[in-house]
């Protein structure tokens, strides 16, 4: 099975997971002071960020793992299923973040879900990773697969990170959503490296 | 007439409409009880894994179906047009659900809806299904279009669970949507033989 | 420049636009008889029914346009986004006639609005059409550019049935939507050759 | 890296923000004179139509240097993610420029903060375009390079353009907006030349 339209739904749930954060950017109706009204809405654009970055670089990953990749078999596309479906779900924690963050004790609720659902992306596209890789079944080159494995050994380092951000949340919930930033910008250094040209 | 921007144009519905169900995940406002308001939106979160797995499901056998096929014609335009605008409309009846599910009686209507819509899709991709391997005009290799004719034999199985979901909907509504869901799982069973590298 | 990525971007444009529509289609919030509440929603399923095939079909006949087409040029990328802006404009007419259309009076203004929509669609193809089609231009072959011209005596026959859907929003409002829907079933029939396989 | 899945990711990320905007249109609810509540809200539309340009003119410009590029590498992928997540963003500002339009004092806020969104995607897309013709590091051609950075010389004049709009949202808020529109027409003037086909 050729990855082409795996990668072409793919690039749809991403995009539009992506896109769709717009709309939990909340005109204010009516406001006697525009300006304030749009400044008091800063975790809205925090949590808009993180979030459009989150899926942004998880989509990098995607893309350059697929790149490497020349066939893929049923539990590959099911295994990308259960990626997508928490990549699509990303709006729905980043709307809560943006309600909560500034509410004392609501705001830990709040950032546990998102950290929670950022976890289940870092796991499922290990998940995905790891199967991809295992034993070169369906990468495209022996020395790649060993090249990539290799790189994968760091993956264990964002899990960590988000589960630091979620015990964070506990005690400072507006630190825990810097902690999901700066992972996700972990998660766009270089590792994998880039195919060459086919 | 080539198949590639069939599945454009198709992935990009169910991409859509897979993604736009995070839309019908309601953020409580204004709770003072963060947690427990999100807990008890469980049926949302049911019915939307329900829904996510049906399109996604749906979608995996499409792109296998597409993949055994060598061209595309207006008839299969159609059909296939007719199946995207049951899946385009999954968001609609999962929010009627989400709403009314633990309503005595409501609930019955709510998920006799769902199952109907559910139906319509399991016909409508049988319909494709069989015009696309009919007398192999379609398919790639006549080897192939037996197989997969063959394969086809199941697909009463899903007609007949999607009708039983229905009927239990007058009885238990919520087991109701566990069946939905199992019915979504039972199209995941790898039926159709992969297509060779080409 | 190759039509490839033209025909992604109108894609994506044309399924989101059909897959916003169901958006427009509201649950009943805490009705006490679902059923009836759901029934009572007719105009909405219409309008939706009337939206997403003359999408579609709009779509099919892109599609058929595209695959004859060698190559685009610039002016042929502004022509598509002229066509495009009124296809991503299709669910705000369908949500005003879904409001109006029972209501006397202001059921006429919401179908002269729809009708007008679609007229612009049909005015925004046929100018694509002819310009895609003018002097053989684009077009891979010239046997199929006169063919194709042939075909295209036939737009004005949707033209003037739109103009007639404008003029009956007038009398009778609710066959107005059906001359919309009639109108869009009148492009989906064969048409255009189909193109060799290439 | 191939640029196919760039390119595809993109292309979502602008169809969908384009035909977002539809949900900004928003229907009378229950107006007693429906023809006056449509045609009142002529600033929803003027803003739609800007916006629709900006986003589709900018997919053009991306389209015809994305045919020029051999390859992409990891800072462009993050470069055109640092474009896509202003483009992603462009129904929030519309919205606010919706609402706010006619009321003054809120009317310059809304204004600036909508050119600042533009002159945002102007300077991540002037960004993309000298990291892409810096020292012919990822164009298909040598002579091409030469060219296209040439046509690059005009680009200030669009970041001028939004830049005095901007001031001119203090004096004349709606003017504000036809500037706007008018620096979008700006960029579509054709100016890189057309790739060769491949």
């Amino acid at each position: 099975m050729r990855p082409a339209r795996l990668e072409a739904f793919s690039d749809g749930v991403f995009a539009i997971a992506a896109t769709l954060l717009v709309l939990e950017l909340r005109v204010p109706r009516g406001s006697p002071d525009l300006e304030r009204a749009l400044l008091e809405e800063w975790p809205a654009y925090a949590a808009y960020l993180v979030s459009f970055m989150t899926i942004g670089i998880i989509w990098v990953n995607h893309h350059t793992l697929l790149e490497h990749i020349r066939r893929v078999d049923r539990p590959f596309l099911y295994l990308n299923l259960f990626l997508l479906i928490w990549v699509a779900i990303v709006p729905f924690p980043t709307s809560v973040v943006d309600e909560y963050i500034l509410i004392e004790g609501a705001a830990t609720v709040a950032l546990v879900l998102y950290g929670g659902v950022a976890l289940l992306i870092a796991i499922a596209f290990s998940g995905l990773f790891f199967y991809a890789t295992h034993d070169e079944r369906l990468v495209s080159d022996r020395a790649y697969a060993r090249r990539i494995r290799a790189e994968g050994r760091l993956f264990p380092i964002g899990l960590v990170a988000y589960s630091a951000g979620i015990a964070l949340a506990f005690v400072v919930p507006v630190a825990s959503l810097a902690v999901y930033g700066l992972t996700a910008l972990f998660y766009a250094l270089p590792r994998l490296p880039i195919a060459p040209q086919r």
